[in-house]
């Protein structure tokens, strides 16, 4: 009875990866774990420049606070900050040209968006469709605002508010693609050893599918790598000195956004918020 | 009689130059050269990031096809392309949260702007009201579109219209800044040699005042330094080796933007017309 039940576990395993298999087939095979980290690595830069663009500005909280709002939008009556009407409208325009046709672009508001206006663009289809609404939106919105903001901007009003919620949307956004990449880091992980995965995600086992997608090791390499960036792109560039490459602990102060914050906002939140949506993504993948 | 009326000449001539004192008095006084060329020094980092960021994208030539629009939208008929489209939804988005209150920034529809809905900032008056509306956003605009965006972009198409109609928004807007500080750079020469510069006004000489705003030392340092840093942010930044400062040729290849189009970006575009707007604005400077 033991060794049929163990010869039924298996057959159903093999069905399983069988399955997978299949599916797989019917996904676009253009994506590759080197493709997708070359995705990951360039995406740095756009998050490092957008959190330097960003700190070119003080905090301005007016642009956060409800109550700076003088007119009431006609959806969300008094309640709305002034960057959450911004980050709204512009969603809006951007859904307009075909922002979220694109399976990477997650919106924050997606019950505002209007129908786009370009022509259909075919996006190879890389997601399994069931787990491909995965999403931590709200979670990223509020660590932006409560713990990230306040760090890498000082105190003080310029008026500049359009441009400073431009940045804050730049911010939002470049990390919203990034984390929510996730998906398609979770996909090819999974396609890459689906027979790793599946005992993982039948048991809906958090903590050993945390452990498969953890490499402490890559993890530390991006870290400090993020942390270079933020002293390369963030230095004050001069013709009279060779570019300063962050070694030198003496010209920190002059970066424009601390390299050592760029760290910790990887480690303590992009990293983190990536596996959750790998997890997530991996839970549904068998659905 | 030729002493007698020169002697008026030097009346005249004080005259205007105690009028431009008084009104030098009424205009803030929060602007030095100084602050002038900090800002557009830092002005540099933007243009190069948007530069860099919209070469992620191909040049995506649906954006700027007329026909491409299938909706006919309600303010200018057919004759729209997508990205003029994003440019104008975006602006009127960015108005109402009072963009346009500033007056270093400058639309490029301004008859679309919506009224904002944010509290008034009270900005430093430091244009002289006559000749502060002088602006170039038309050139701009088609010197962005036909002679820089196809030296930067590779051509091909990849869906991502509207990351790439944000990315075109916001170099222009970057140059657009950058070259309408032109007026706050004119006004801050200006207060400092009103003698010098009265008598070209005076006799509308546009050679005499192109002469004035020329320093070609200044103009090359400038140039130089933005080449650096578009080899500076460009690269890709590693962790096993120090980073590239653009010494070498040898990892040019590698550069997001090529640095030599942005010295010329520089050299031919954005020093040209940031001087066309200075000259234009001291040509009002006594009205």
């Amino acid at each position: 009875a033991a060794s049929s039940s163990s010869t039924i576990a298996i057959l159903i395993h093999l069905l399983f990866c069988f399955n997978a298999l299949l599916l797989q087939c019917s996904l676009s095979r253009g994506i590759t774990l080197e493709s997708v980290r070359d995705f990951l690595t360039r995406e740095e830069d756009t998050i490092v420049f957008s959190l330097i663009e960003r700190a070119k500005y003080p905090y301005n909280s007016p642009l956060y606070n409800p109550s700076s709002c003088l007119k009431v939008d006609k959806w969300f009556g008094n309640s709305c900050s002034l960057v959450e009407l911004f980050v709204r409208d512009s969603e809006r325009v951007q859904a307009k040209i075909g922002s979220y046709q694109n399976p990477e672009e997650v919106p924050f508001f997606p019950e505002d968006l209007t129908w786009p206006v370009v022509p259909p663009y075919n996006f190879s289809k890389v997601l399994y469709p069931a787990a491909a609404s995965v999403n931590v939106s709200d979670t990223i919105w509020s660590v932006y605002f409560k713990e990230l903001l306040p760090q890498f901007t000082v105190e003080g009003v310029d008026g500049n508010f359009a441009s400073t919620a431009a940045s804050d949307l730049a911010c939002l956004q470049a990390l919203s693609r990034r984390i929510h990449y996730g998906r398609f880091v979770a996909e090819v992980k999974f396609r890459d050893s689906p027979q790793d995965y599946i005992p993982a995600i039948r048991a809906k086992d958090r903590d050993a599918l945390m452990k498969l997608v953890t490499s402490e090791s890559q993890e530390e390499i991006v870290k400090k790598r993020v942390e270079e960036k933020a002293a390369v792109f963030g230095q004050d560039v001069t013709l009279d000195r060779p570019a300063d490459t962050g070694d030198s602990n003496s010209s920190r102060a002059a970066y424009k956004v601390d390299p050592s914050v760029v760290y910790r906002l990887y480690g303590d939140w992009v990293i983190p918020l990536t596996k959750i949506v790998e997890i997530e993504y991996l839970l549904r993948r068998l659905d």
